[in-house]
C-alpha cells in the first residue's frame, strides 16, 4: 500500500505558509496581492519540477498535470483547492489540498506506478473572497456559473480592477476556462469545526456541503432614558434582538439534528449604559444539508418575528444577505472515500460541511467529493488553524487510495 | 394668587439655550468650557439687574440671594439646579429649575411681597458630569462629599485639569463651599421621562432619586465557525449576552412594580456573521426606589449569572460601575408640593425621580424635594427635549407657592 510522506508534505505546507507572513508573524496571502504571486510561483516551480504539465486559465486557475489531459477518456482524476488566504491566515486551509495532490503524485510516482487516466492538480483563484466577491470564484468561472469576462471586471474592497491585478501578477493563462473537465474531482480539506477532533478521528467522508440562508434583521424601537422609563412603556430593540438570539437554539433543535443557527453580529444604538436601545441591526445563519429544513427554519424565524414585532411594540425588517441551496456531493465517490478509510483502519464518519468550497462549484461538471481531517480546536480563519501532521498524513493516504482507484494507478 | 409670567420665562429658557448653539443648530454647553462662561455671565447679569446679593464659591456654584443669607434664622429658601449640558443637548435639563428661581422672585416682587426668609437661587457647577467626573459636582463638593481640592484636581476626559479651567473662565470664587446652609432646598426640573405626558398630568411631587447599580458583564466563550460548529458544541458568548438581557423584564417585574432594568450597551467580539461570538460585553442597569428591593434585583441577576455559566459553558465576571443608595427627599416638604399642586387644580400625581440630580445632594444637608414637569415623548439629552409652555408655567406656579409659603413672604 502507497504511503504519503507526511515530512514532505508538512514541509511543503509550512514552506507556503511563510509566503505571505509579515514581520509581526501574522499570515496574509489575500487573492492577487504580490503574495500570492510569489505562492503561485512557488507552485508552479514545484509541479515542474515533478515533470507536471502547467496549464493556466483566463482566470488564472493553475493545473499541474500528470499524462496527457486531452481527447476522449484522457479526462483527469482532478485534485483541488486553493492557496489565497484570509487575512491573518492559517497555513493549512486550501494549501492542504492542492499540496496534498502534488504529494500524492510523488508518493505514487515513488512506487513505480502509472496512471491509466492523467492526475490533475488544481489550485483555483480566489477561493476566499475576501477582497474580489464572490468566493469560489476560480471555481465558478471554470464550470461556467459566472462568465470570465464579468470575473475580470470585478471591483475589489480596494476598488482595484480584478483582470488588471491578475494581469500585474501574471497570472491571466492563456487557456479557457473549463478547457479540463475532470472524470472525478476531490478535495482534501482542514473540517473547520470541531466535529472530528470532538470524536477523536482522522478522517471523514464529506457528503456535501450545507444550504446556507443569511439574513440581516433590523429593529427599529425607541431610544429612552433608562431610569425614567417604566418597562411597560419601552420599546426596546435590545430586548427584541436578545429575543431572537435565544430563540435559534430552540430554532435549530426542532429543525434538525444537523441545523446550525448563529446571531454572530449585534450593533445596538445608542448603545449607552443608561439609555434603552432605540435600534439593533443583527445577523442571522442558518445552515442545513437539507433544502427543505433551511425553508422550514427560515418560515419559523419570519413567524417568530412578527411574534416579536406584536408583543414588543417595535418595528423588524430583514434583509436576505446570502442564499445558497445544499450541495449533494456523488454518493459514490463518497462511498468509495469510507470504503478507502475503512481499509487504512479508520471508523466511519460521514459529515456534511458547513462551509463553502470549490468542490460545490466542480459538483456541477464532475462526481466530486471532499475528504476532512481534524482542525485543532475547531478553529480555522486563524493563526491558532493547525492539523497534526498524522491527521495530515491520514487524510492524504485516503486520497491516496481513492485516486490511484480512480485513475486505475497500477 | 401669585403666578409667574410664563413668556418671561420661556424667553430667559431660549436666551440661554442659544449660548453654545453652533453653526449646525445643537446645543452643547459642557461645563467649563468657554459656553458655560458665556451661560453663567447671562445668569450673574440676570441676577444682578434683579439686585440679588452674587456670591461665587471655589468650585464655582453661583448663588443669587434676596435678602440677607448670614446669621441666626437667615438660612434662605434654596432654588437651584444647573446650567451645564451634555453634548447635543436640549434647552430646558437644568437651565429650568434655575430660571424658575429668578421668575419666583420677580413674580413675588411684582406683588409687592418681601420674604421672611432670604431666598437664594443656585446654578451648581458639572452636574452633567460628562467632561469631569462624578456628575453632580457642585452639589456634593457643597454639601462636603467631596473635597475642593480633590474636585479641582479633576482631569478632564480631554486630559484638562478643572481648577485650571474653572480659572480660566474666571468662575473660581472666594467663597467657602457650603457657606450657605438653606432652611430648604427645591428644585424644579423637567422629568426626562414619560410618565406624567402618559397620564396627561402637568405636575408631580417627586419624593425621592432611585437607587442606581450599573455593572458591566463580561462573557468569555469561545469563537467559531458558524456553519461547522454543531449547536452542542458551542460555547456562545452572544447567546449568553442574550439570555441575561432577556431575563432583565422578568426580573423587574419579580422585583417590585418600581424596578427598571435595561441592557443598554452590547459588545460581541468578533462580531462577524458567520462566526459564532468568543466574547460579549455588556452592562446592566437597574433601579429601584427602595434599597432592600435593589440588592434583591441584584443578588437575582448574581444567581442568573451563575446559571448561565453553568449552562452555556461560558466565563462570566461582572463588574460595578456604579452604585447609589436611593435618595428619600424630605417627605414633609414632599407633602407641601402635593398640596400645593392640588390648590393649583392639578390631579395629584408622586414620581421617584430615575436619573441623579443636585437635590439629592442637598437632601444631605438640608430637607429637600423637587418637582417634575413633562417631557414630551420622554425624551431628554437631546435637541428634541420640549416642555410646553404652560407646563412650566404650572410647575414654577407650584414651586412659587411653596417657596413664598417657606419663605414666609408676605
Amino acid at each position: 500500500m502507497a504511503r504519503v510522506n507526511a515530512d514532505r508534505l508538512v514541509r511543503r505546507i509550512e514552506t507556503l505558509g511563510d509566503i505571505g507572513r509579515r514581520d509581526d508573524g501574522l499570515l496574509s496571502r489575500v487573492a492577487l496581492t504580490v503574495e500570492d504571486r510569489e505562492a503561485r510561483n512557488q507552485l508552479v516551480e514545484w509541479m515542474e519540477a515533478l515533470d507536471l504539465e502547467v496549464e493556466i486559465d483566463g482566470i488564472g486557475n493553475i493545473f499541474g498535470t500528470w499524462g496527457r489531459s486531452r481527447g476522449p477518456g484522457s479526462e483527469p482524476v482532478m485534485i483541488g483547492s486553493h492557496i489565497d488566504t484570509v487575512v491573518d491566515a492559517g497555513i493549512y486551509d486550501g494549501a492542504y489540498g492542492v499540496l496534498a495532490g502534488l504529494e500524492i503524485i510523488e508518493a505514487l510516482r515513488a512506487t513505480g506506478a502509472s496512471p491509466g487516466r492523467p492526475i490533475t492538480v488544481a489550485a483555483f483563484t480566489n477561493e476566499e473572497g475576501i477582497r474580489y466577491a464572490p468566493d469560489m470564484m476560480g471555481s465558478v468561472v471554470h464550470v461556467g456559473g459566472l462568465s470570465l469576462e464579468a470575473a475580470l471586471q470585478t471591483r475589489g474592497t480596494d476598488d482595484s480592477l480584478l483582470g488588471d491585478e491578475l494581469e500585474r501578477i501574471g497570472y491571466r493563462g492563456p487557456m479557457e476556462p473549463g478547457a479540463i473537465r475532470p472524470y472525478a474531482f476531490l478535495e482534501l480539506h482542514v473540517e473547520q469545526g470541531p466535529v472530528l477532533e470532538h470524536r477523536r478521528l482522522p478522517v471523514a467522508a464529506v457528503d456535501g456541503v450545507q444550504g446556507i440562508s443569511w439574513q440581516k434583521i433590523t429593529i427599529e424601537g425607541e431610544s429612552n432614558h433608562a431610569g425614567t422609563t417604566p418597562m411597560r412603556l419601552r420599546r426596546d430593540a435590545g430586548l427584541a434582538a436578545s429575543r431572537i438570539t435565544a430563540f435559534l437554539p430552540a430554532l435549530a433543535e426542532r429543525t434538525g439534528p444537523a441545523t446550525v443557527a448563529t446571531a454572530g453580529r449585534l450593533e445596538l444604538e445608542p448603545n449607552v449604559v443608561n439609555v434603552v436601545p432605540g435600534r439593533a441591526v443583527m445577523t442571522v445563519d442558518l445552515r442545513d444539508p437539507d433544502e427543505g429544513r433551511i425553508s422550514a427554519a427560515e418560515d419559523r424565524l419570519t413567524k417568530h418575528l412578527a411574534e416579536l414585532e406584536a408583543g414588543l411594540d417595535v418595528r423588524i425588517r430583514t434583509e436576505q444577505l446570502v442564499r445558497f441551496r445544499p450541495v449533494r456531493f456523488d454518493p459514490g465517490l463518497v462511498g468509495r472515500i469510507e470504503a478507502a478509510a475503512r481499509e487504512r483502519g479508520h471508523a466511519p464518519c460521514r459529515l456534511t460541511s458547513g462551509a463553502g468550497h470549490d468542490a460545490q462549484m466542480m459538483a456541477r461538471v464532475a462526481p466530486s467529493a471532499m475528504i476532512f481531517v481534524p482542525s485543532r480546536g475547531g478553529v480555522s480563519h486563524s493563526p491558532d488553524e493547525y492539523t497534526a501532521p498524522e491527521a495530515l498524513a491520514a487524510g492524504a493516504d485516503v486520497l491516496l487510495d481513492v485516486v490511484s482507484e480512480l485513475a486505475e494507478a497500477r
